[in-house]
């Protein structure tokens, strides 16, 4: 049985679909444009497939209570043309299966939960570290929604005492997102991250606010595994620098193995690699085929 | 039907028994001190009482995970003889009823949850701001658990630029609870907080600290409602104060009425007042009569 996955990125689009297992077996990219432009070519692509079922893991924010007349639109973003803008409506409208809808990074928490790096576990949080900040949360088995879906990119974390960087976020300036996601790091450094050599003390920076807010998601939630990926996480080097200060931050305070011997296994990049959010969408899709709610 | 409730706090026990409703019939309390002397009162307490079942609201750190040997168990408290201790199987030995397990301010979040301020709504936080600051966490109409439980009073959060004050915390010195927690208080100001007046700067830097934290939260979470309780939050002049904190923390990022024109009834004390941590401990001994898992 096919399953289709959409996921929708603020700069590109992905569409694929794959088995009941979570292998992904086709997919195309598409930069995200107007909705007028990009729709149609993710209504096009479903055509011959004959998927069961649809998930789509978008960028937000989103309205996610069943509840609302918002469900399915993408709700208050400044991107042209999506505001406001029924997704799910669009591509209900042209294909009868069930859909699963949340947010991107919901979604990658949730491929995780099923087939990833938290494969097993009760609760996982996923963080995107790319252009932006994102944060899934998974717990007791299922994805937290509530007045909204979560926005953990913008907590505010303490500054380094050395640090006089004022950030980049449009809202917050030096929140989390405004300190440590892409554009942060290239107005601070003058180049993309991507230029900078490892040991770099970017770098240092970069596991200094991450990990606080890594930290403190450890204490308010207790999560079981706690997944970085998007494109900066790419600089594998992070790991071990985030791991210590998440370390030095708790002070071991929480008395879990998970967080001691057993650290190098519970900071972990996604299991599903770069599938993590279309291989999530993907089980989204599965999961509203199956009547599960998560 | 009697349903059996026992809050049990660093200080003191409170034992009690209600109906179905949640309304509290009886309660009496007496000092926390060596298990061997407490636990005996709390099984005296409930001998005649003929409860068909009992709830649990504990202080901790606790075993909460069912499938760990540590279930029911107090676990690396200080606190003189508690550290190990079996709380649960001590009284499952002694009455043969479905027993609730939860911390305090899971229970207390519960008990809002079915009876009190987050009535109706599948996902609240509450706080408890008194000698300690403890963190409750329910989501999607569950408990949240996981690794261990939420220890959300001592997250990091950004000092005040007027405030030197090292804090109190002996994990973190200067994590919230370091901060903002009633010993935090006193050792700042020289008096406890009661003995402060109502305008005293002291519940501005209160407010910042709280709020610091209480909008993280909101962007992490996206709870449905933010409930206050404890000692430190008699000071009523607080909640006004706080909210302005949030308001000005999230600068408009999380669009939902709540956090807005309805903030005034989105950040509250406990509808259930002095009662929510008996009554939510009440609440989880009759979801455990029901057979139903929070």
């Amino acid at each position: 049985m096919r399953i289709g996955a959409v996921e929708a990125g603020g700069t590109k689009f992905v569409c694929g679909y794959g088995n009941e297992q979570g292998v992904i077996e086709d997919r195309i990219s598409f930069p995200t444009e107007m909705p007028e432009i990009t729709i149609p070519k993710v209504i096009d692509y479903f055509r011959d497939k004959g998927v069961a079922a649809i998930g789509i893991g978008s960028f937000g924010p989103l309205g996610v209570d069943r509840t609302r007349p918002e469900y399915g639109h993408v709700t208050t973003t400044p991107k042209p043309g999506w505001n406001g803008y029924d997704f799910l409506g669009a591509l209900k409208a042209a294909y009868p299966v069930p859909f699963g809808w949340d947010t991107d990074v919901n979604a990658a928490a949730y491929g995780e939960a099923i087939w990833g790096a938290a494969k097993g576990q009760s609760s996982c949080v996923y963080y995107t570290v790319g252009t932006g900040i994102g944060v899934g949360v998974y717990a007791q088995g299922r994805l937290v929604h509530g007045l909204v879906h979560p926005e953990g990119g913008h907590v505010l974390t303490r500054r380094h005492p050395e640090d006089a960087f004022a950030g980049v976020c449009p809202y917050h300036g030096d929140c989390l997102e405004g300190m440590a996601a892409g554009p942060g790091i290239e107005k601070r450094w003058g180049v993309k991250g991507s230029e900078l050599p490892k040991d770099h003390p970017a770098w240092e920076l970069e596991a200094y606010y991450l990990a606080q807010s890594i930290a403190n998601t450890i204490l308010l939630l207790s999560p079981q595994k706690v997944i970085l990926g998007g494109g900066v996480m790419k600089q594998e080097q992070l790991f071990p620098l985030i791991r210590n200060e998440v370390s030095r931050n708790l002070n071991g305070y929480v008395s879990a193995r998970a967080l001691t011997e057993e650290l190098d296994d519970y900071i972990v990049p996604p299991g599903l690699g770069d599938n993590a959010g279309l291989a999530g969408s993907l089980a989204l899709g599965l999961a509203a085929l199956r009547g599960i709610e998560v």
